[in-house]
């Protein structure tokens, strides 16, 4: 029996602090049987260094050592042009991959026989999968660091105060879209003793949000929820009527954080260039749904922030979890030994399409692209049936 | 009756974002009958426009029109030379003016009749100068942020937090020195969910840490304390025991918060080149003691932030209340409102020697050095009695 080799390649650079998987991890994977080969100076960022990944069982190596020798590579987003181009048939990536907007890539890599697994991809609501689920950890450390970052931005307090030199009234937050992220991003202004309203269009986030003692805004546009539990994405007239809702209701709040992200699609304007002319000078927005294809708040620049010329400060967090790169690989590092761990078993890659989580994640395998919805997005017909997954691509 | 003229200058830059004097302040003053002017653009970094002063009762109007016609001068900090230069006999300047720093420009001004009402010199313990005292509400501001900067620069979460994707421990904190600001630095990190405990070497500090939930270090080191309520400051023996205590204990923690200042004098050095060598990669130490002579932790720069070769983040924090401009400016504006309303009385600033509080904050009236501290400070003979406050500087 081989041994099977686990990779891990550094990613940081000025946006991004994470490693895909963190010493504890490594131990994990180590312990079940597998190698672990890490580029020298992955972990700097997240605060862990050569040593601690050495002390886990890793072989510290080289960047190119880990490409050609590792039979999984453990990634947080989809490997650049200078890694994918020496990938080889039979060598696995797993990551957030972001398929929809790497359709390309992903057909060539699929060509020329690379197994690629999108965490994205997770049937998310079985229970077996939740340990694999990617999204909703680096949701949670993005909401929890969407309230640090407003903390950080606002000018005065979060809490009440009581004081000899005056009262201060609580800040009043509002988090727009209660997902993962938003929950988290309550709870945190929470402690830090705001007071929170929570606003989704699925009505069915009212008792998650009021579990947390935040008050829920009903919206009139009633979206509902969508395929894997996330909102569906909204007509242009739904969406008219929830920036016109949101206007009227947003000058309330000091601060406002959203989270509308709508998996492969552009994130949806909620806080519209008119909406954010009206707020308050020294209110706060954090928009976790930023991108290079805009974002929730009108003008937000993904990792950057601004000042309005009405006092408005706009955050752009698109990618905030990596704000946090030590709990934030803590969990993903937990979410990929998990992924590797049911891919991986007696010294090989094995995808079992009657597995419903392996069917739903790996995107291609045996040179052709088998999940479903990348197949749709790439207009190929359908696999007949789950145990035709060995075909050619179209 | 004359109406005596209450002005407030821009005193922000890089590091400075707050005002003298908040629109609430304002009301307040011009409501007891007094004419608040306002220098143009004072109140733009925390959050007030001109407008909101000119709508509290203000005159908002040019520098050199506010230096020429006030009264009182309502100033954070020493104003600078090209502000005192204009100052003519009988106007006065209230702040932090930070009098044993400023020897020599405070003989100046009282050799040329200016008032001089210094905020430090308050007697803190009196409760009717609560109301005035600036440097606990700007020290209560400063260890808020304290919490959110060490929150924003820390890795990991602060909270514990039980996921599908693994438990993370609570954050491990350590506020050492439990005055005003440690005090808010605990009650804000607690907040947060990190694990708490508050160092100090005032053995009557452990009510007041336990009663927020920490627990208290106890200090073998018997400072007790000194004059106002503040820790007096050590001998060099006593010095070296506590750095010696703290290096031994300071490993175990993951955020450090010191808050070590003793007026008028360097701040102790808490966290020694060693110590800070011997804290686990990933620490961050936030330091309220920083400042142009030093700080609580080695190497700290006072409004910077650097990384340690070990990977130890110390953020220079010796005016964080900069950093919370709002709530700061809204708090100082009613200790500087407070103490306006104290001096000033129908139509004329009235120094009344055997005010305690009037004894204590005015260093220099009628062009004489009357403080005691100030005096001894400069070698002046103290005053014979209270009611000689009309002396001539010697």
């Amino acid at each position: 029996m081989t041994t099977l080799a686990v990779g891990v390649l550094s990613e940081h650079n000025s946006s991004e602090h994470r490693v895909a998987l963190d010493p504890s991890a490594t131990a994990r994977i180590v312990h079940s049987g597998m190698a672990v080969l890490v580029e020298s100076g992955s972990g700097t960022d997240a605060g862990f260094d050569d040593h601690s990944f050495a002390a886990a069982g890793a072989t510290v190596t080289t960047r190119a050592d880990v490409i050609a020798k590792c039979d999984l590579l453990a990634s947080l987003g989809f490997p650049p042009d200078s890694v994918t181009n020496s990938l080889n048939s039979g060598q696995a990536v797993i990551g957030l991959l972001d398929p929809f907007n790497n359709l390309d890539a992903v057909r060539g890599l699929a060509d020329r026989g690379v197994i690629l697994v999108a965490l994205e991809l997770l049937p998310r609501t079985l229970s077996r999968a939740q340990a694999m689920d990617a999204l909703s950890s680096q949701s949670s450390a993005a909401g929890y660091r969407a309230a640090i970052v407003a903390a950080e931005s606002f000018g005065r307090y979060l809490p009440m105060m009581i004081t000899a030199s005056g009262t201060a009234v609580p800040a009043k937050v509002i988090v727009i879209g209660t997902g993962v992220a938003g929950l988290q991003a309550i709870a945190t202004t929470k402690r830090l003793g705001a007071v929170v309203t929570g606003y989704d269009v699925r009505a069915a986030s009212r008792a998650e949000v009021e579990s947390l003692g935040a008050r829920f805004l009903t919206s009139s546009v009633a979206a509902g929820t969508g395929e894997g539990g996330y909102a569906r994405s909204m007509t242009a007239e739904e969406q008219a009527a929830q920036q016109q809702e949101l206007a009227a209701a947003l000058t309330a709040f000091d601060i406002i954080i959203t989270t509308a992200k709508v998996p492969g699609r552009i994130p949806p304007l909620l806080v519209s260039a008119q909406t954010l002319s009206a707020l308050k000078s020294g209110t706060v927005c954090v928009d976790l749904g930023a991108s290079d294809k805009g974002g929730n708040v009108f003008g937000s620049v993904d990792g950057s922030t601004h000042t309005t010329v009405d006092g408005v400060v706009v955050v752009g967090g698109g990618n905030l979890a990596a704000q946090l790169p030590t709990s934030a690989s803590q969990m993903y590092g937990r979410n990929m030994s998990a992924v590797i761990d049911s891919l991986a078993s007696q010294g090989a890659i094995t995808v079992d399409p009657t597995d419903e989580i392996h069917a739903s994640i790996v995107v291609s395998h045996h040179g052709g692209i088998t999940s479903p919805a990348v197949r749709a997005a790439l207009n190929l017909p359908p696999l007949g049936s789950t145990d035709s997954m060995k075909v050619q691509v179209a």
